[in-house]
């Protein structure tokens, strides 16, 4: 029997996803030269500007162009579902944010998409736009803390794109949107929670199999392995397991500033993301942390997924600064 | 078996949901003299503004609580879940809103839901305070065209609400606002499809059954039975229904300007909307009917129910100027 989703064929699914964007989103997006996978902000790129683009597979929505806009992203670009995208709308996506001040490549750091971006940013190089990448590796649970390089990128890509984007829309020096972007990364960390699997449209088969009692602790936004499977707790008891490791790995002194996410995974509703924030914020309290900004919401999902993700940026002043510019995208804005 | 939730007792579900959302948006938010039931805007009523109250049965997150902030509703009075609030936290958000000219309610067409908004106003009208009540009544599935007053109000909420509450934020007199919300929800049409059903954080169980190829055309956001069940169809398919259903009540002339709002009932994700958005574009063009703005998203709920809804509503110059009116509320900002 296959999943249930409001789809037609399955192989068009991103690219009717995107022309519904686009018929939502045109006062904010374009299409770079007619490409549906690769989408440039009206109101971003602009000479003396470094050009920020990200991206990555579809299914993670509002992930990846949902963060394009004046003061965030550049541009996307937009590979199939869980896949990277190719060279071609990565190249794409880099002319149109190149403002002649060079061009950052922000994305989780999975092997498809290292190949694809590094493969664009050798060729652009060519062009003589200088590109430099800065990848995010989120994910605690994916490698222990002395191999952070080999960590996933998860919802925290959210924050670390954020503190660039705001570098970039401030006019810093590439060298310095660099720095600001590595050390965004290094001070986020998220665990993420799976309740249930998710489905691609193509195959529409639950993408692994889990008990109707049981949930995965550390699963990553493709499904990939946690560190445990265990049976279904309570929302304080998995906020505690979560912030436990998250504050542990985090190591910040009392008196700390944090951001908060709690990030849906696809299916889990907001009654129970503002659930778990409660228990967040009680954790933070108890650990004389304070809690600077909390965004609760959808920010990178996993298709159809149950669970959730929680993620803390342990804020210094220009990290608060770059959280607090205002941006205006597509799915996402700050005032 | 019990579905799976991230929640701690089911019967705290509310009220630590609303803590959570107070944790998080305590810049928008506080309770009125402390009751988690009636939460208010900090930056919303001042003197000489019309009061905007709103509220429901909780389950249909961002609805209702997340609209509420300056420019749209000036306070949310919590019920249960899928249960209207009593007349007491609406009675304190009454008295939290007014302005001195007078307090607008608002809120969909349920039984409950009218009892006890009505209650609250005969109560308040004894300390001199003028309410006037307006119902939204979008689902057009809920009853034929001649019985519009009989139809239960679903997602097309948002667009009512945004439009009264921009004419309140306008200073207009109660008057005006009352006009406007009535115009507002005359000119709104909704239906929503179900591919599979909700549970509530109480009993864990599904509230209805539906088989697995299925889907039900015009459900309610509790889960009150819709006009068909049938065989799950295409995106394509299931938007033309819809689509067809809508454009002929609104029997809107060639040339004219709506805004569309394609609504996730709660485990729907991005991707599928967006699609769908794409087939309702399409079939607005073919009607030569102009799309003025585009909301995509989770806007009215029905807890981690699969499946959507479109709404469109038909807009003048009036509407239009209330509609891009700027809000900012906790969940929710028009710039």
């Amino acid at each position: 029997m296959q999943t249930k989703k409001i789809i037609n064929n399955g192989d068009d699914a991103v690219d009717e996803m995107v022309e519904g964007i686009l018929a939502a989103h045109s006062d904010t997006l374009r299409p770079v030269g007619g490409n549906l996978r690769a989408l440039v902000a009206k109101n971003g790129p602009r000479p003396g500007k470094v050009g920020l683009v990200i991206g990555g597979g579809s299914g993670h929505e509002p992930s990846f162009v949902g963060f394009v806009g004046k003061g965030l992203a550049d541009a996307a670009a937009i590979g199939n579902v869980f896949a990277s995208p190719p060279p071609d709308p990565i190249m794409e996506c880099t002319k149109a944010a190149d403002g002649g001040a060079g061009v950052l490549y922000m994305y989780g750091n999975y092997a498809g998409d290292v190949m694809n971006f590094d493969m664009a940013a050798e060729m652009i190089g060519m062009d003589g736009i200088e590109v430099r990448t800065v990848l995010t590796t989120d994910d605690i649970a994916s490698a222990p803390p002395a191999e952070r390089h080999k960590r996933r990128g998860v919802a925290g890509n959210f924050f670390v794109f954020k503190a660039a984007g705001a570098a970039c829309d401030m006019m810093l020096s590439l060298d310095e949107c660099e720095r600001i972007a590595r050390k965004a990364n290094d001070r986020t960390f998220t665990i993420g929670v799976a309740l249930g699997a998710c489905s691609l449209p193509q195959t529409r088969k639950w993408n692994f199999e889990m008990g109707p009692d049981e949930m995965e602790v550390g699963m990553g936004i493709h499904g990939e392995p946690g560190i445990a499977r265990e049976p279904l707790q309570s929302a304080d008891q998995i906020v505690d397991r979560i912030m436990d490791q998250l504050l542990a790995e985090m190591d910040a002194p009392k008196g700390s500033k944090v951001a908060v996410l709690v990030n849906s995974l696809g299916s889990t509703p907001l009654m129970e993301l503002y659930i778990m924030n409660r228990r967040v914020h009680r954790r933070l309290a108890d650990a004389r942390i304070e809690t600077h900004r909390t965004f609760v919401g959808t920010y990178c999902s996993s298709l159809e997924m149950a669970g959730a993700s929680i993620t803390l940026i342990h804020l210094d002043d220009e990290l608060q600064r770059m959280l607090d510019h205002p941006c205006d995208c597509a799915m996402f804005q700050v005032k």
